[in-house]
């Protein structure tokens, strides 16, 4: 796959494991992953997990709008820019969103988020 | 400065020159940088520049909603991500976007931007 597609790819992966089950997404970060989320820092994906299981709603669905990607270097890395809307149960109106990936080669030839930052769009 | 004093001052002097001399942000990108704004992908200094100075408006203005940073790995590097608001002269509305950059630190303890990425969040 190009990166291109591997980044849709591990997009449309990771928020359909979000809306389905979010603790499984324990997997796709490691001990020294960030999140920032709405201006939040947490490290480590223990916590960032707590972060988002946590979230005051039960069902969600995100939307993607776009993907963008860049190589982050020559180590394999790749940046990953996403925007869409996120509509939670119970909501009338979906929030807008943007968030960012920094996606690091394992050596299994997947891939782990190092970096993620995530903002809502407010109107 | 930490890293949340240095990405804020990237923002500020990057939209700064922006909004007032485009072509003077040539300085902040090198050869091997990227850019994809709004889906397209450009690379090096000059074809960036290039594209940012075509853009189709001479006067505008970025007002800044949130600036988050995180270092992007252990070569001192520093991811920031930014949201705002793009008011273009003559246009009634102002445009909400985000945008992401790749800092890289230079010799000369400064840094340039390695990826960007920009996307127009439409209403």
């Amino acid at each position: 796959m190009n990166p291109d597609e591997v980044s849709k790819a591990f997009v449309e992966h990771y928020y359909s494991t979000f809306d389905s089950n979010r603790s499984a997404l324990a997997n796709l970060y490691q001990e020294g992953s960030m999140l920032t989320f709405e201006g939040q820092k947490i490290q480590g994906s223990p916590n960032i997990v707590a972060k988002l299981t946590s979230l005051p709603f039960q069902q969600c669905k995100h939307h993607i709008t776009t993907v963008d990607c860049q190589p982050s270097g020559p180590s394999g890395g790749m940046l990953v820019f996403v925007s869409g809307n996120l509509q939670i149960s119970g909501e009338q109106h979906a929030l807008k969103f943007s968030q960012m990936f920094h996606l690091i080669p394992t050596p299994q030839g997947s891939f782990y988020v190092l970096n993620d930052i995530f903002r809502l769009n407010y109107a």
